[in-house]
This record gives C-alpha cells, structure tokens and sequence, in this order.
C-alpha cells in the first residue's frame, strides 16, 4: 500500500468516526449517507425542516391536502349541526348537503366570504367565527413557508464530474484537481474550499478508516467570477504522492469536499459538499478551458463545459 | 482538596462571576438559572420574545384569547351604538344583539365579510372599516409571528445522560467524557465546543467559586454525520487529575457545557448549552457503541442510545 | 497636560477623523452624531430604514393616515365616476355619497367585501378590481414591516451612570471602570467589548483630535449571565495613567465604548454603542453589588442597581 | 514597463483567472462582467433572485400582468363552465360575459367577495374554492417578494468619481486615493477594503493578466462616521513606485475595490464592489474636505462632495 502512513495525522478525522466503510459517507450531490433513528418525527423543527426542504411538486400537493382535509372537517360540522344552519343553499344549485357545507367552509377559511350562503343560529355562527380564524392563521403559516422555502440560502456549484490526476506546471509534476462554478446568478465571495482524503487501512488485522486533509494550492479565493481549478500538488508531502489506481480502488479511496461561500445576494454564508470515489478519477488527463472571449471582448463562461478534459501525458515520479 | 490550585487561571471566568453556589447556573436543559429583577415587562422586544419562545399550546391559547377579546371589544362598541345599525340580524337566528355583534366582528376582523350582516350608518360603518385595518395588521402580526416560531434557529443535541471518568487508550489513562448527537433532520457544520469546569474554594474562609475551562482531545469537528464522544484527558496538567468523588462533592464540582455550530439546512450559527454536576458523573465506565451497519453498508446511528455505557476498570493514577 | 503624548497611537482612529470636536460623536444612547447631507429621501432602502425604525406610535400612525389617504384617493375615483356604480348605498343610512364611496373603498381594500354595496358598471368593476389587488400588496407589506420591526436585531444594554475611578484590587491601584448588564429576555453570548479614549490636543498651535484604544482587564466574556464591570486598569502603561480631572475637562476627554454580542435566541449578532465624557466619570468611588442570594440559593440580579456606587479611597500614584 | 515584477505574487489573483482582458471584469456598478451560459432560467432560486433583484417598476408590472394573467386564465373557466353558473351578473350593469367572469374572477383571488356575484352549481364552486386557495398563496408569495425586496441587505457607498494620485503626508511621498462615504441612513461598523491592482503584461510573446494585491495606510475601521479617504502608499515596495500614465495605460491598469461591513441597523454584513480604471486616475491632485462644523459644533458631512478635489504638485519620485 503506497499511502504513507506518517503523513495521516488522527486528528484530521472530520467527525465520520474511524469505521470502515462501505459506501461513502457523503454522496455526489452533498447529502450525508448515515441513517439516524430515533429522531421524533412529530416535532414542530422537524416539521418545520421536511415543509422546507420537500420538492416543490410534493409541497404544493401537501397544502392542496389540507385545504381539502380542512374543509372537510369543518363542512362535517356544519352538516352535523343541520345544513338548515346554512341561509342560501337553496340557491346555490348544489343538491348535496356535504357539497354546499363545503364550499361554504371553503368560502368560509379562505375569507373570501361572499355571503350568497351564510351562517344563521348560535352555533354555525360560533364555527364560522373559528374557522376564519384558522383560516388567517394556516394563510400565515403558507406565507412563512413559501417565504422560508424561496428565501432558503443556497448554493448550487456544478462539480466536474471527474477527478483528474493531470500535470500541474507549477512544481513540474502531478496535481490531484476537480473544477467547479456557480450555477445560480448571485455573486459568490470568499469562497473557501477543504478537502479530505479517507481510506480504508489494516492496522491489526482490524480495518479503520482513516481521514486526512489535503493542503491546496490555493484553498480561498476572494470572488468567484469564472471557474476555479482546485489543485491538490502530488509532491513528495503528499499521502498521494506515489498511489497507483489499485491503491485507490484496494482501501476505498475517498476524497470529501466541502465549499463555503459569500452569497452577496443575500448576504449569507453558504455551504456545499461532494465527494470523488475512485473509479471517478480519471489518471492523464487535463480540463479544456470552459470559458472564451467574443469579438467584444466579453468573457463568456461556458457551464456546461465545466467537466471536459483531455488526454494528457504525466511526469514520472522520481 | 484534590484540586490542583495553581492550575486555575482567574481569567477563565465565563461572565458567572466568583459567587459561592448553592445550585447549578446553567441548567441540564440550557437555561440560565439566575433572576434578573427590573426588566421592563412591556417592551416590545420582550413580548416578541415571549410570544417566540412560547410553547406552543400556550401560543394558541394567547392568540384564540386574544381574537376572542378583541372581538369583545368591537362587539360592545357595534351594541353601544345600536345594533339597529347592523341590518341584517334579523335573519341570522341569533336574538342576542350582543352575539349578533360579536359575530359581525368576527366577520369583519376576518376579513370574511359575508355581508349577511353589514354596518348601516357613518359611525358602524367607519368602526367596521377600522375594525378591518386591525384585522389586516393582527394577520400581519400573526404571519410575522408564527414565521419567527418556525424558523428561529435552534440546535436539539441529545447530550449523553451521564459524564464518565472512563479509560482513555490514547493516554494510556483516564478521561473525563460526554457524548452527544444531533436530534434534527438538519446537517451540522463546524461543532465547537467549550467545557467549563466550576467549583467552591475556600480562600481566606470565604468561598468563593471559581471557573477553568478544560482542554479538550478535540474541541471542533467539520462536519457531524454521527455522534462525538468529547473527551478532556485527565492528564496531570488537567486540575482534575487525582480529584475523588468526595472532592466533586464537596466542593458542588459542576461542568458546563456550551456548543456551537453552523444549521446548513438554514445556514445560521446554532447554540446548546448544558451542564453536568458532581452527581452525575459516573466513575470507571465506558460508553458503548450507538451506531451499527446494515448489511447493505449502511451506518445507523441510534439516537436512543447515545447515553448507553458499561463498567470498565480505570488505569492507577500514579 | 498629563495624556502621555508617546502612548497615542495615531492608527487608533476609528474612522471618526482627526477634527477637533465640541460635541460627542457618538452619544449616551448610541446614536451618532454627525449630520449627514445629500442622502437621497425617497430611496427604497431609505424608507424602509426609517418604518423600521421609527417608534411605534409613529407607525401607526403612518399606518392609519396610509389607509386613510388610499381610501380617500379611491373613494374619490368612485365618486367621479358616479355614485350610482355602487349598487347598495340607498340601504346603507349614509347619505353622504363620498361617506358612501369611502366605506366602499374601505371595504375593498381590506378585502373583507360585505357585499351590501358593490360595484357596478365595467368601470366601478375595474377600478375594485385594481384596488383590492392594492390591498392585498398592502397588507403584504404591512406584514413585512411588521415582521421587520418585530424581528429586528437589538441589544439593549442597561449601562452605569458613570465611569468609575475606583481602587482596582488586582494591581493595587487604580482603575476606570463602568458596568452593563442585559435588559432583554435574550441569552447573550461571546460578549465583546471596545473601549476608545479621544481628548483635543494642541499641535503646532492647532486643536486636533487623538484616539487611543484602552486595553481592557478583560475585553470578552463567553456568556452574560450576571452584570459585568468593565476595568481598564490605570497603570503606567495607560495614558490616563496620572491624568487629572481637570485635564480631562480641559481636552474634552469623551470615552467611547462599542459591544458586540451574539443574541442566542434569535441567532444573531447585536451591537450597541454608548459614550462617557468627562463630567460623567466620578472620582475615588467603586460599585455596590447589584445582585443577592435568595434563601434557596437562587440569584436575583437587580437591573435598577446598575449605577450604584458608593465612595471609596483611591490609592496614591507614585 | 516600470511594473516591478517581482513584486508580483501570482498567488494574489482573486479568481479571475489569467486571461488578458480588453473590458473590466468588475464595473464601476459593482456587477461583475462575465456572462455565464448554461444556466437554467427556470429554477426557482433564479426565478426568487430575478423578482428580488429587478427594479421597482419591472416588479409592480410583474405582479399586475400576473394578477391579470390569472384573472382571464380562470375568466375562462368560469365562461366555459356557463356564465349562467354566475348568480347575480345581469344586476352588474356590466353586458360582456367574458368581463362578469373576470371580475367575478378578480373578487374571489383577492378574497374580496362582495357576493353580489357569486357561484352557483358544484362545477363553478369547486372552481371558485380552488381559485380563493390560489389567491392566499399568490398573497402569500406576495408578502415574502416584498420583504424579501425591502429586506434585503444591501450597501450604498458613493466612491470618488477618480482615484489620486496625491502627496501623501505621512510618508512625503505620493499615494494612490480614493474616498467613500455611506448613502444610507443605517450605521456601519467594522468596515474592511481590499483593493487589487490587476494589468497586462507579455510573458513569452503572450500577454496575461495579472493580479497583485496592494497593501493600504488602513484598511479597517470600526466605525464609519465620516468619509474615509483609502490610501495605496506609493513607497518602494509598491508595484506601482514609478509607474507612469503611459504605462497604466499600455497594460490596461485597473484597480478593482472590494467593501465588506456590517450593518448596524439589521444586523447583516453587507459588501459592495467598483473598479478604477486607468483613464479615471487624476495624477497630482488632492482631496478637498466635504464636511464643515456648523456654529453648534455639530459635524456636517456632505455626501455631494466626495469627488471633490483640487490640483496639487507631487512629490519628485528619487
């Protein structure tokens, strides 16, 4: 096994523990692949969480749900305490009871009211009164969602979808490098990049995982304005320096990303992960440049051209 | 007294102050245990605050109280001026004029306004065309309010039940443990924490309480995917190296806890606090695992069993 | 003048530029006291700056005095295109056919829509149209305002009366010395303190203004539980170290103080400012404790004894 | 070319990229000059970041064009249902059928429902029931479009319309100046500029763009009161030591300024961005001030004068 072991530092765990592991722990589109039991599924932050994050087709179906289930409910009521309670189903050309307690209730919780079937007695009174009040609250609690899930800070990079092992010109020798840009309009700032290299490694007859940071060529930039090569140098410092495919497929081989950013948008700190397996590296090869200027001069940045490489010799290794 | 004078530094106070206790200043749950008299019971701050932080039973008591009380208050000014200016309630099947006039302002504070009851006249009609305003702005407040409740960040750590004095391989001797796990559906970037180390002294007769915040294996993590078992190595530079039971008890040894890192789902900074005293550590234990494979690879973490431990031996203390 | 020329160091400026002043910059309540020309009034963000921070009754009244002056507009637009396109107003005890338009108008805008008058004609039809899409913005962003002003970041400290030139125990000398406790129900964490002395000097026969920022016994402190005695400690070091009272008053010696804090239940970073001058700082006195043991052990700190001081000897300077 | 090579660090480059370049990459504006290509229009993150960031007239016309848009789509319906499923419509004085529906339409989005029309038939009232629940949510995504818009953190500086090339006091040499002053009402603390010198220079018969971060007098302040005057020292170790407007001007010299502070007011850091290029440079001039002291005492900053300054002889270069 050509990962050296002096370089691994225990420390550099970044909270996965040191099992050995099967399948990554973080997948390609950043979300984390632990099953977590025992987390109450009924509470208001959970709730909360899943009406958030849902996709936008599910969550527009879960508010058409309980607008209906809602109606119903309170229609149920209307119907137990006599349709009579309702003035103007006579003239509504609904013939079903339900019907016309329902599209009184919708009437009723949406507050749109028109009154050509309105409440008469105490106690159909006294439930309107409740509904529009349930009413204006779940009309709140739409507003805060829809609010919460549009305003909800975000990143979306493209990655490359292969790690390349290419020359890199700076030391004359190898670089471990992915690419990656914005894919949404608002400007990034400060963008900080970590990433961390696990494997799986025998110690005692007992297989570990072990985590180590890799140094970047340059692990900050202050703007992102085009795309940015993230470049860990293959130099003698290097776990990496003289790995061979096998190596990497043998122990499993991992790399973590995580990516930080300023969205002066919105003015929030926004975070991104993935993560290269070994069979998602590609050993000689080099990203073709993404972006090219028109007549104008103007720099056109090309994102669907962020993972094209090409072939490319490697330098030995001494 | 066992623990090592010189090692408390004056300046690791955490904002307690050096009072004697007689009880714990941070609570098990986060709470801070100390009475401020004087602050201002209206201010608007403070009742946001309080509607915030509500549980929520009480929320929806305090704003069914408050619809019902504010359409009190309509109701009597639409009787005080005649409920002859509401035409309209003699087809409602309602004879009470004081509920005909509460239901009219439910309608109206709703902004449902069925019509089957309407203002009739300048003064009803310029009460219900205020009455609307109020309804609009308590909507208003009502939506500002229940998006403040869903959205206030917050961190939901299971904290282990108990502190151990547990064997510490690294060392080769003891450690003092805790071990907690997220309970939210949220991923957790950049955990740090801070351990506080309180007990009473006796100088010149007087005691006092003195504070010293203990060094950790590990004080941040990147990211947390399963629990984190936080250790301070009672090595003999910690001033708890051969601290008894009895010394813990005596001198109301407490240790506080507080954590902090970034919700990603949300990205805001997320605290937790706790604590733990002299009679919850347990001595000579070790937790066990909380988490197992599936045959599949998959890692499940089993939020039930964070505070799970069984006996061990400690090394000597030489 | 006793200011120990050598200790200023001119890069401790902080941003207030070098002009001689007769006036603090920035005043006891925070606010900053330099006038500002040639800001544009109608900008968005301006006016959003000035309803989120005006005082409430003003609010309200700017809220009012909208929904009058939008009701007047339309109601006038109803009148002109005749009264007789709003269907209802013979049965609505109004005779006042612009009373009748408003009520109307009022109705619409709140969308609460009685129906007992409705609008009639292609015209009248339209114009409601438009103006109930107008309320229902309206109320929109009277629930973002609300929701601003609620929400909005805001510490607020209690601070002391008066600096204190007190007896500081730790050198055995003296020390300058306010306090701050918190008036919000909030949790306040990672307190940090910045204490800037400016005073007017005379250089080559011009007055200009120096800055020096104090170094502080302690500048931070992790949590706010109880109240905190700010100290900067008057030793050689210090360029107040033998300043007078008079020379205080002869270079208008102004103490500028700025906290910063993280507000735990709202997870945001809160800043407050305030200042003291020389006719506020009281010399050869110390605090009086502002906080007591109840007889279950329980702390009660009591905001309204912030200020307390009582006279106290100060130690000679050699 | 007087460019002092070695001085150039290729680390400094901001994420730009290498390429030479014919336009700025910043604008004087802030935004940024590279159009990306490839990003999906439709995603609701570029969807929520269009609404937000367009200007105020573009989005009132949005909302009204989609209100209308809404209305005749569900018009539509409700003429095909039969307009004799409308109740109430030959009492409207309104003759087109198509215009009954829609401002039937228009009263049941906005929840205004007078009633004078209403449904009638189960078809027109489970239309009618849907359309009220899809105006509460059009309310709603309303409400979160204004807060959104009004809330958004932003930062309005005025820069200087040119940079100096100035005497410089402190060094009496020459420096390189620009001067900002806030435009809005709310107060700015801890404010930090970076400003970068980027040019093109021909390396092997290539020309490249290069980057180098230039060190500043100052380049934080804790509070900005007043203007703030950004001063490149041009000292030996500048790049810039005996730079000629020839040669800004062969290499396309600009200088690209990022803003990063934090806003008091709303508790957000703000950023802001320009560029100076080098046909905006004024060689040998000064600033003059743009504030007076009233007779009170009181500072006035005049905003209007930020650009202003005046002919001044520089120092000779050794």
């Amino acid at each position: 096994m050509a990962i050296k072991k002096q370089a691994v530092n225990p420390e550099d765990d970044l909270g996965f523990g040191n099992q050995a592991v099967r399948q990554r722990i973080i997948n390609r589109n950043g979300s984390i692949n632990v099953k977590r039991l025992g987390i109450p599924f009924f509470s208001t932050t959970n709730t909360y969480h899943r009406l958030i994050t849902m996709r936008w087709p599910a969550f527009w179906l879960t508010v058409l749900v309980a607008y209906i289930v809602v109606n119903v409910f309170f229609a149920s009521i209307y119907l137990s305490i006599g349709i009579g309670n309702l003035h103007g189903t006579n003239d509504n050309n609904v013939s079903n009871p339900f019907l016309n307690a329902f599209f009184f209730s919708a009437q009723t919780l949406s507050t749109v009211g028109y009154g050509h079937i309105s409440p008469a007695g105490v106690i159909a009174n006294w439930v309107a009164a409740f509904e529009s009040m349930i009413g204006l609250l779940a009309f709140a609690m739409a507003t805060g969602l829809l609010y919460g899930r549009f305003s909800r800070p975000s990143a979306k990079f493209v990655f490359s979808d292969n790690m390349l092992i290419a020359p890199y010109a700076l030391t004359g020798g190898r670089g471990l490098m992915f690419r990656l840009a914005n894919m949404r309009l608002n400007v990034l700032l400060d963008l900080a990049i970590e990433m961390t290299f696990s494997f799986n490694e025998v110690v005692d007859g007992k297989t570990i995982r072990r985590f180590y940071t890799l140094p970047l060529e340059r692990s900050k930039v202050s703007i992102l304005t085009l795309s940015w090569t993230v470049v860990h140098p293959l130099t003698e410092d290097s776990p990496l320096y003289n790995i061979t495919p096998e190596d990497m497929k043998n122990s499993m081989a991992t790399f973590n990303i995580l990516v930080q950013a300023f969205d002066d948008t919105f003015s929030q700190t926004v975070h991104s992960r993935t993560s290269y397996q070994y069979d998602e590296i590609v050993w000689g090869a080099k990203f073709t440049p993404a972006f090219f200027h028109d007549e104008a001069g103007l720099v056109h940045l090309h994102l669907g051209k962020i993972s094209d490489f090409e072939q490319a010799d490697l330098p030995e290794i001494s």
